[in-house]
C-alpha cells in the first residue's frame, strides 16, 4: 500500500501518517521525491485499511499496489509519455538517434565524434566519463574533466548531453553538468544510485540489468519514479544468454512487450548489445520497426585506438549507411526523426 | 578432412579411397547423397595427405575443413542462395510469408486458415500433422490423415505445403506430400532425421535449437547438406532465457550473424518466440528491416479453440495488419513481397 | 484425462474405449506398452465424464492428470524405485558407479576402460557405439560393431551394458545388445525415440536435456512410462547456461528437487557437466552427499588419443581417487555402494 | 602493467611513476590500499617498458597482468589463504557455518536467530539491515537500528557479526559495527562499492553476481584486492538460468573451479541458490563435500512472520538436521568443524 501525499504537504502531515501505521503495528517508508512524497507501508494490510488514511490532513491519494510497480504502469497512467532532453523530445512520434563516443578520452575526440553525430542526425550526444569497466586495471574514465569536455563540446555542437553516472556519491556532480544521466546495465539494482537519481530531478536514460526480467527492469524504473522523477527513458542493450557470436542477445521483444506495461519511452541500444560493427546497421532498422523511441549508438573518430569497446564504434561508410536509416525509416513507420531542440541551434 | 566425389562416381571408387585411407590407420565414413557422396575422413591426417586422394578416380575435390561448417558457409560460396519451394522463391531481393495452422484439426480449419492465409499474402502454407509435444498426453497431431488435408488444401487454394517431420522414419511419407520438409526446435539435434531429410532432397525448413547457437545450428545445416541437399532454408525461432515475459526470446541478431557466415536464406517465426499474438505484428516488421528473407506466422480460424498454441494465432483485424505491413515493408526495404509461383495459380 | 485398461485388455474392448470418447467429440490417442495399454484423451472433459469410462470392460482406472505427469510422479507412488540393470540395483540404500569409455574405439581400448571401470567400483560398463556429433564431420562411432564389442566385453568382464540410442529405427537391434538403453541430452524431446525405448522393456537412462526444465523433463520420461515401461533412470548433466568455464554448468539441486516429484532414480554425469578432468572428483563428492544414487563417469586407457571427449576422461591416479570416494563416501550418508550382481561374478 | 609502490613509499615517487608514465603518452591510474599504493597503467606497453620503472625510488614490483586478475590468482600466489574474522578462520582446514537471518527486523528475533545459529554451530552471525529489494515497496532494513542490533547480539553471544554494504556512502559506518562486510548479489559489479571495501580494511563476503562469469566474479574481488584488501571470501549463491523450479542454479562446479584459479576461500549460500527449505540441507551436504570453505544459511524463528525470503529460513528440525551435517561431514573429508574464536567464547 502507497499513500501519496499531496504537492507541498506539510512535514507534521507526512509524520502524522507514519505514526497512525507504526501505531498499528506496521511500517512506514517515507521516500521524499523533487515533485511529492510518498510514504510505502509494510506489514498487514488489513490493519491500515481500518482508519481512513485518505481523509488524513496532506494525503493525495492511498492506492493499493496490485502490479508490483506502478507509478510506471500504464494501469493508471495509460497513455505514453514523451521525456524532453534539453528540447530535445524522446517518445511517441518521434525517433530519437543519441551518439557519440564509448568513452570520453580527450577534447579533440569527443569533438569530432560528436560531429560526426551530429552529421548523422543524432540529436543528443552520448559520451562517458565515469567508465564501469570489468577489470580494475581497465580505463576507467575521465572523471569530472570528462564532464568538462562534454559541456565544451555541448557549447559547441549544441548538442544536449547524456552521460552515465555510476556511483551515487557523484550525482550531483554529473547532474551539474549533464542533461541525462544514465544508469548502466551494472548498476541496474544498485538501488541507492536508482534513488539518489530519483531525487535530483533530470531525466533518466536507465539501461536493463544484463540479466534483469523486464519486470526487474520496471522496478528500477520504479525506484526512481517513486522519488518523485518520472523522466524516465528505458533502454534494452542486450541480455545475457548461452550464445556467444554476439556480446549480448538484443531482447528486440522486450520493446512491444515494455510499451503494453508501461507508459515510458524505450530505446535500444544496438551498439552494446551486439558488440560488433557489422550489427549496428541491421539492429538499427529491427530497432525503428519494432517501435522503439530510439537508439543509442557508439561513434569514434578512430575507433581502431578507442580506449573503450572500438570495436561496435561506427564511422564512415557505416555512419552514413545510419544517417540514411535514420532518416528515412521512421517516417514510413508514422514517426519523425528527432529534429534538433532550438537551444541546440546556437 | 573430407573427399567429395564426383557426381556418378562408381562404387568400387569410393572402396578404394575408403581402403587407402583405412590402410593408413584413419576412419571414412561415407555419406550417400542425392546428388554427391561425400566421405569424411577422422584420424591423422598428416597421414592422409601423404597420397594424394585428389588423384583417385572418381575423386572431385579433397578439402581440409576449417570452419566446422563447409557445405552452409559462404566461405566457398559467396553469393546468397535462393531456395524455390515449389515454385516459390525464399532468398534475397523476396521476403515470403508463410502462415496456416499451428495444427492441421480438421480439413474445414485447415481449409479456412489456408484461405486466411493467402490473403494475407502467404505465398507457403504451414500446418503441422505430426505435432512433438511436451506433454505425451497433449493433442499430437493428426499423422497422415492431417497430411491428406494439407494436399487437399494445396489443391484447393495453390498453396505449396510445408510441414514437420518427427520421425525419421515418417520422413518418406511426409515427403510424399509435402513441398517443403520442416524440422522443428526439438529435432536440431536429431542427426538421424537430418540425414533422412537430407537424403530425401525435398527443401528443409531447419528452425534453431532452442539452446543451440548460431554455429550449432550451422552444423545442423551442415549434416543436411553433406546428404547433397543444399535446399535449406534457416528459421529463428526463438531461444531459451531467464526471461518469462514471452515463451522465447527473439535472437533477432542471428539474422545478420548467420548472413555473414552462410549463404542460406534465413527466417523468423515471430508466433513461436513471442507465443503472444500481440507481438506478432512488431516483430514481423523487424524480421523484415533486420533482413529476413521472410516469416513463418500463426494463422488460425478460431483461435480460442485451437488444438496448439491458440493464444499466438493471427485472425482478423491482426492479420489484416500484417498483410499491409508483409505487402508495405519489405519494398521500402528493397525487396519484393514473394509472389505466388504460377503453379500456385491453378 | 487417461484411461489405464487392465493387462491383457482386449482389442474390442480398447476400440469400445475409443468409439465412445470420439463418439463425444472426443479424440482417444492409444499407446500400447510392454505390459499395459493406455488411452490418452483430449478434448472437453466434462464430456466424458457423463458416460461411465470406469465401468467399460477391459478398463483398469481412469484417472484425471492434475501434473502434467503422472506415472512417473510421487503423487500415487510415494515410495522411490528401485532399477535393476543385469542384476545390479539403481535406487534408494545404494550408490551405483557406471564407468567407461564415451565411444568404444576398438575391442582393446573398450576391454581395457572396462577393466578400469571395474577395478574402480563400477558395476555397469557405459559406452557408445552410436554418438550424436554436433559436427557431421566427427567421429560418430562403430554402430554395430560397437555393441558387438560391448557385448564382448561384458562376457569377459561380467559388467552389464549401458549404451546411447540416437535413432527409434536402431532401438530393437541396440536392445538386442545392451542392458540399458541411453537417451542422451539431445533427444531428450526426441518423442518417437522417447515411444519407441517405452516399448521395447529394457531399462532406460535418461539424460536430461541440455535446455530442459526439470518438468520437462520429467514428461519425457512421462513418455517412456506411458508405453508401459517403468524402469526408468534420470541422468542430471548439465545445462546451458552463461559460464563457459565449464562444459555445462552442472545443476546440483536438481537431484534433490526430482527427489521430492517423482518415484524414479536420479544419477549424475560429472564427466559431461564439467568437461574437465579436474573437476570429476568433487563433483562426485557432491554427486554422493547430494543424495544422487549413482554417478556416470568416463574412463579411457589413452585419454590422449581418444576419439570422443578425451579432456574429460579418469585415468591412474584420478582414477583411484574416484574409487576411494565412491568406496568409502556413500557408507558414510546411509549408503552401500552397489555390488556386482551374482551373474556378473563369472 | 601494474606498478606496485613499496609499504610506505612517498607521494612524490608514486607522482614520479605517474609523470614518467604520462611523459610517454600513457595514462596511470593510481589505488591507494590500506596496505600498498598500486599504479595500473594504460596505453602502449612498449613505451613504458623503454624505461626502468623498476628502478625508481619507492617501487617494489612491476607486474605485466597476463591474467586478468592478479592479485587474486594462485599464480604468484600458489597456498591457498586463510582469511580471520573476528578471530573465526576461513579457509583450508576447517568449514565454517555462518548463519542468522536474512534481515534483522527485532531484537528478539535476532537474538534468537541467533542462538539457534549457535545451537547448530555457526561461528559467525549474518544478518542484514541494509537489504536491497527488486521492490520499492519492499521492507528495506532497518539501517542503523539494525547494525545496533546485531553489535548488541554479537555482545550477547559471541557471534562475530557478517552484514551487507549496500552503498559506498555506507561503508565507514556498516564497517565501524561489522567484522565482515558483505557485497550481496547485486551489488557484485558496483565498482565504487568494492573499492570502498577495498580501502576500509574489513574481511569482504563476496557473493557472486547473478549473471557473473567465474571470471568476472575474480575480477570483482581484484578491484577489492587492488585497494589493498586481501581478507576476501567468495561465496556462490546460484546463477541465473531458464529453470525455474529453484530460485536460482546452484554452480556447485564454481568450487573447485575457483579452487583452481585463485587462493581466495570459496563458500556456498545453499538457502539463497535454492531459495526453498527443502533443499538446505541436501545441498549442503554437497557444498562440504565438493569443498567450499563453509556455508551461509538463513535461520529464523518463526519464518512463517518474516519480512524477508522467510520460505527458505530453517527451523527447528531441519536446523537440528543441518547441526548434525555440519559437524559429522566435514571432519570425514578432512577439515575440522569451525570452532569459535576465544573471543567469542565471552
Amino acid at each position: 500500500m502507497v499513500v501519496v501525499m499531496a504537492p507541498g504537504a506539510a512535514d507534521e502531515h507526512i509524520q502524522a501518517v507514519v505514526d497512525r501505521v507504526e501505531s498499528a503495528g506496521g511500517q512506514a517508508f517515507v521516500s521524499r521525491g523533487v515533485s511529492r512524497t510518498i510514504i510505502g507501508l509494510v506489514g498487514d494490510v488489513t490493519l491500515f485499511g481500518g482508519f481512513d488514511l485518505g481523509a488524513m490532513p496532506g494525503v493525495s491519494d492511498v492506492v493499493r499496489v496490485s502490479t508490483p510497480y506502478k507509478l510506471v504502469s500504464r494501469e493508471h497512467h495509460p497513455s505514453m509519455s514523451t521525456v524532453e532532453v534539453g528540447g530535445v523530445p524522446i517518445g511517441p512520434g518521434t525517433f530519437t538517434l543519441v551518439a557519440g563516443p564509448c568513452a570520453v578520452e580527450t577534447p579533440e575526440q569527443t569533438l569530432a565524434a560528436a560531429q560526426m553525430a551530429k552529421a548523422a542526425g543524432a540529436t543528443l550526444l552520448r559520451g562517458g566519463a565515469y567508465k564501469p569497466r570489468t577489470s580494475p586495471y581497465a580505463f576507467q574514465g575521465l572523471g569530472e574533466r570528462g564532464l568538462k569536455i562534454l559541456a565544451d563540446v555541448r557549447a559547441e555542437t549544441g548538442l544536449p548531453v547524456v552521460t552515465e553516472v555510476v556511483d551515487a556519491h557523484d550525482v550531483e556532480l554529473v547532474a551539474s553538468y549533464a542533461d541525462m544521466l544514465q544508469i548502466g546495465t551494472r548498476n541496474a539494482a544498485n538501488f541507492g544510485l536508482l534513488q539518489a537519481v530519483g531525487a535530483i530531478g533530470k531525466p533518466v536514460l536507465l539501461k536493463r540489468g544484463m540479466s534483469a526480467t523486464i519486470e526487474e527492469w520496471l522496478m528500477a524504473a520504479e525506484y526512481i519514479a517513486q522519488r518523485g522523477n518520472l523522466d524516465i527513458v528505458l533502454c534494452e542493450r542486450g541480455i545475457r544468454t548461452f550464445e556467444t557470436a554476439t556480446r549480448n542477445t538484443l531482447d528486440i521483444s522486450a520493446v512491444p512487450v515494455v510499451n503494453a506495461l508501461s507508459h515510458l519511452p524505450v530505446m535500444i541500444d544496438p551498439s552494446h548489445s551486439g558488440g560488433r560493427r557489422d550489427l549496428v546497421l541491421p539492429l538499427s532498422r529491427a530497432a525503428i520497426a519494432v517501435g522503439a523511441d530510439g537508439i543509442l549508438v557508439d561513434v569514434h573518430p578512430h575507433p581502431e585506438t578507442a580506449l573503450c569497446d572500438g570495436p561496435q564504434a561506427l564511422v564512415d561508410a557505416d555512419l552514413r549507411a545510419l544517417a540514411a536509416v535514420v532518416r528515412q525509416l521512421p517516417p514510413l513507420l508514422g514517426r519523425a526523426p528527432a529534429l534538433a531542440a532550438p537551444v541546440a541551434a546556437v
